[in-house]
């Protein structure tokens, strides 16, 4: 019962094609109904699916020889990369053969190519990269995290919308809450950009609903559904919490170790690190998603490993499964459509 | 032995003058070298007062019937808050009767009052709020935190010379670590203005060791002693990381209490919780300095509490204590003959 087919890269990562074909095999498990196009070095693959003869089972591979590196800029990837594993397996989104892809590659090239091959979204004029976060109240959804340093109002317009249609799709959202991250709540607050976006978001006719600004530890509390902000503060946002996650790991760690009784609590303790590694594993929120392309674009953290790369596969998977491009494109049409009759 | 005067806004913050004036007396203990100039209600700080006897015997009140509210626009707070205890508190520093103000009021207009009131230091745009965050090397300084929504290259090269000089005076190094906040650490990374800052920072010959562009998962990690950023960004990053402190805490509290043998357990950790809490407790770093003015301003949070204001106080005191302004003024000195010379 194969019916999602899902391209991988698999010479993009820190540790490819390992991370990569060994969490192929994880999510294979975990989602049955998936099969692979795998692009990358053929002899390479094959010897990793030697080990997983089920996840060989669902498994095509496409032989490359070329492959995009972590430093090249995106525009020298555009250029030399046509034949790379990334290129290839974006191209089968395109080309309608895969349904999404996934690449724990270079991050700007795989934007780039993702751009130029499958074209935004009618009504979408940059894609964004989105991320799910754990809050105090489940997990909201953050944008954009570093694909556009800098944006204008209508960019951040057009996030809330991605965003909202990416909560709905997830996490099975019905009417999603969206803020704008800003310095402060009131009106006065920030730069022109976010001022002229909130104007933007409480104007438009937009199927979700807007709370206006929100701050920096609103994303923790998840006071929102939706976090929209700029691409160069929303990624430093986002890296600024994976440190702090690792910073109160080691002072928990150092805590337990610093004394013989402590260091037994510890061990007693096993279970409920157990239950508290669970909810924070940044593995466990691998899985970026390229929102308001033609096409399912997901990128998996570039030093992850196999479980938090067939993460990263799982995420595609479900947005394929809840068809979230469908979902995108209906809300931007019936928006566009009030837009239309409101001018009429 | 009162060789240190603080003057304290009595009436800023959600729970003033009550917190201002326990916080008064704790910090009264710790540092006996500090007297107080309290502005404020009289008849409210003297009630106070009553319960610190001690406080009391090193402390003087000036009373003023006028505050700043939380939501007062800056300039409004300008315009009608000349008699407000925040403006007279800042005015005692202008006046050399204080050497130091310390307040948990609007933000904003304690940022507007004191530029206006206290002028910048010679060389500097533009003042900036800085603060210590812990890290897994200690703490580290990163600037702005909110005063600068826009910033450009020049702003941000000030802000390492504000950051290193305030790293040196509190917590003594010598040749200060100074990173700039990017979404990469490649040169072709980021917008233009952090762009150009780094070619500032590199020709520059400054008492610091520029480090180039730093991430945001850097703070955590204490990669370097200072971190640079535009407010915006800088508010933000810091907010988001006092959420994922608030949202860790709140994980680890549940993961002990899931559980009747967890609970157990975490009665037996009791002091293993007071060792972390004792390093993440937000608290600990309250106190913001305002660098970049001809006079020490400390902004305590809003929200704090009797312990948390008396820190604030206590950053003042070191900084008055290690001469901030002084090594300012002659760092900025000393660039300005260098460049002076490169010229001739």
């Amino acid at each position: 019962m194969s019916n999602i087919i899902i391209a991988l890269d698999a010479m993009g990562g820190d540790s490819a094609p390992e991370i990569v074909i060994n969490g192929a095999a994880l999510a294979s498990k975990r989602y049955p109904e998936a099969a692979f196009l795998i692009f990358g070095d053929q002899r390479k693959i094959e010897h990793l699916l030697d080990d997983h003869p089920k996840l060989l089972a669902v498994s095509r591979i496409v032989h490359t020889e070329e492959f995009v590196s972590g430093d090249d800029k995106p525009s020298v990837a555009i250029r030399q990369g046509r034949q790379s594993s990334m290129q290839l397996a974006i191209n089968a989104v395109r080309d309608e053969e895969a349904q999404c892809v996934v690449s724990a590659g270079n991050t700007g090239a795989l934007m780039a190519m993702s751009k130029l091959t499958l074209r935004t979204l009618p009504g979408i004029d940059r894609p964004a990269i989105c991320a799910l976060c754990p809050t105090q109240r489940g997990q909201s959804a953050m944008l954009d995290l570093g694909a556009n340093i800098e944006c204008n109002a209508n960019n951040l317009l057009q996030f809330g919308v991605l965003g909202a249609a990416y909560v709905k799709s997830l996490l099975g959202i019905k009417n999603p809450t969206v803020g704008l991250l800003n310095v402060g709540e009131e009106d006065i607050k920030g730069g022109d950009v976010v001022k002229q976006a909130a104007v933007l978001f409480r104007d438009a006719d937009l199927p979700l609903d807007f709370r206006g600004f929100v701050e920096g530890n609103d994303v923790g509390m998840g006071t929102v559904n939706v976090f929209v902000v700029d691409g160069f503060t929303g990624n430093l946002m986002l890296k600024a919490i994976e440190g702090t996650v690792q910073l109160y790991t080691e002072y928990l760690r150092q805590a337990f170790k610093s004394s013989g009784g402590s260091k037994l609590v510890g061990l007693l303790a096993t279970n409920a690190f157990k239950r508290l590694k669970a909810r924070i594993d940044p593995r466990i929120y691998n899985g970026a998603t390229f929102l308001g392309l033609n096409g399912i674009v997901v990128k998996s953290h570039g030093s992850t490993d196999d479980f938090g790369f067939s993460n990263a596969i799982g995420v595609g998977v479900d947005m394929v499964k809840n068809g979230l491009n469908e979902i995108i494109t209906d809300e931007l049409d019936a928006y566009a459509d009030r837009k239309g009759q409101k001018k009429n």
